[in-house]
């Protein structure tokens, strides 16, 4: 364990969620050069870390504009003084419409939408506040999440939005798997072939998603890219190969509290604090720093199991130990804080300031 | 969708996290009458729904004393009044020493231990409050989580506990695995002999469990018992066959917001709401009560994945729908607030207030 672990542990107690501010600045940076050398804006997704002063050092470096995925974030970001959020999700329902309508008084907001019911609440929300408002139609080219199936239903969706008073069509909202950038480009072609048929052109054509850096720059018309998790990383983007160890950022601070087997052991950080997302199938928990070889097999809220029967060394209670969570972005949201160093130094604490902001 | 599922929505908008009074009374009550029943004490785990409010409902109904798991549920109990908390955990660290010795001058508080090095920093508490500290031993009878191995080991613990200054010893704290009532009264009774050849004797003997609530009394020695999830219930507990549905009395308010294929759609709860887990291996992330055979196949983070291709009746966009979540206690630890029902009626919100407190 190393010393400003063992220092986050005496002075906050475990488990503790702690950033490390080179690490993070780094790989804001990096992004911000990535999406520069492709000659796209950087919309970055706060998603991730939820926190105003975090997205401000995005903005320092370079981003224009901010993605959100729910209103929640975007209220809380427009309060801290962001002009230009975009919420990549369909927003719906009557009580979302009159937030909608309060925020476009305090931010240009753009939206998004895949069907004509969440266009016809964003249509009432434009009308309430009086202002217009932007809205991307929301594409599926191959992840089968939201998003329109096919080029015709995206161009028929633009249309009914540009007809719609009070509404502006945007632009054309992306989320490509990584493995379908032909796919992509032929879905966008055709889409943005319909428009011009139609007399419509976008401001807008966004693509996401850390993985997908590696595709910057490869379809032709993207405007702007979201990526959210490149911020921190985490044990998924270890597994895909878009960050290194060097390059994560985040890390949870727990200590050995039991060790009732030899070749067993359990963390004070369950699935209250690490969360039981699997990162999409990684063998384990998190990657435990100062023993690579311990598997985070299971969980209770409060316990994080370990398996040390592949380990030589092994930890002892009262051992503080260093995870590299296997999902970030869900990790950030279990805590009201981040702890922030820099080098082996603590240099303040960062609000998670959207936590919990589920709607 | 029910009439209250759309006001709520329309109120508080979705996702929302609601409970039924009604059922969370019956629920209380029939755990009290358990307890009753089998001649042991009622100490409600409180890690289930972190509220003040809903302990003393607990309280009210002829529970003595309460259960947390970690010191940060402790100190907001502490804080609202409760006076005999049992921390079911091992607490270790410097700066959760301090905090213990602070919480025994507002609560009387019992701790509970596996190892030397938790016993140590319990007596360091001790000191620095001035007052003496209550410490069970954990006994583990084959859960493998945390707790001692063996009755000698169970016995040796509680000896050296008895022997440290400023430190009592509380008896023993048991969370038998459902079918191991013959193993954990075994155990128990060669820890009881070795205690009475020492010369000393339990003041509590403490089980616990939801679903262990079905051998209450068959564990002779056992004084009190620790349940927590059984205030809401979940799908957990109605695979395991503890709670009927008419006993679940949290409910997932979601809005159905796309559905871009004919056999698929999208919920606006995902992971950040209904968490990733997967309660011990149940098919599927909640049961919707509307559309039973929907599956919740995966989750993004705001992303709730259905696969609706078992369903003759299919939800539209704009549905609201109610769903049983897999595990209450780690989706109540994911909001803010619980919003409380009774009958056809909104009738107040609940703070969640120890959400969080993963320290």
């Amino acid at each position: 364990m190393t010393e400003l672990a063992k220092t986050i542990a005496r002075e906050f107690g475990t488990p503790a969620v702690a950033i490390d501010l080179h690490r993070v600045e780094r790989n804001i940076a990096r992004l911000q050069a990535l999406c520069d050398r492709a000659g796209v804006k950087n919309r970055p997704h706060i998603k991730t870390h939820k926190s105003p002063a975090l997205a401000t050092m995005q903005r320092e470096a370079g981003a224009q504009g901010i993605t959100c995925q729910k209103l929640g974030e975007a209220e809380v970001m427009a309060d801290a003084g962001f002009d230009d959020i975009l919420v990549s999700y369909n927003v719906l329902g009557d009580e979302k419409t009159e937030r909608i309508a309060r925020l476009m008084r305090k931010t240009h907001l753009t939206l998004c939408a895949d069907n004509p019911t969440v266009v016809a609440g964003y249509a009432r929300a434009a009308k309430i506040s009086g202002v217009p408002l932007d809205v991307m139609v929301e594409c599926d080219t191959g992840r089968k999440r939201a998003g329109v199936e096919t080029p015709r239903e995206a161009v028929a969706l633009a249309r009914a939005i540009a007809a719609t008073p009070g509404l502006v069509f945007a632009g054309f909202l992306l989320y490509p798997p990584e493995t379908a950038v032909a796919e992509t480009q032929r879905f966008l072609d055709q889409a943005l072939a319909g428009l011009r048929e139609s007399g419509m052109a976008p401001r807008i054509i966004s693509s996401g998603g850390t993985p997908n850096l590696v595709n910057l720059g490869k379809i032709a018309g993207v405007t702007e890219h979201r990526a959210g998790t490149s911020i921190f990383n985490d044990r998924m983007q270890l597994a895909c190969g878009s960050a290194t160890l060097d390059d994560c950022a985040l890390q949870v601070i727990a200590t050995v509290v039991s060790r009732a087997g030899s070749d067993r052991g359990i963390l004070d950080a369950g699935s209250k604090t690490l969360t039981s997302d699997t990162g999409g199938g990684l063998d384990g928990h998190g990657l435990i720093l100062e023993h690579p070889q311990a598997r985070i097999a299971k969980f209770a809220e409060e316990h994080g199991f370990l398996d040390l029967s592949a380990c030589n060394d092994r930890p002892a209670v009262g051992d503080v130990v260093r995870i590299v969570p296997n999902h970030v972005c869900v990790v950030v949201n279990m805590v009201d804080r981040l702890i922030a160093t820099r080098g082996e130094a603590i240099v303040g604490e960062i609000p998670v300031a959207a936590r919990g902001k589920i709607s």
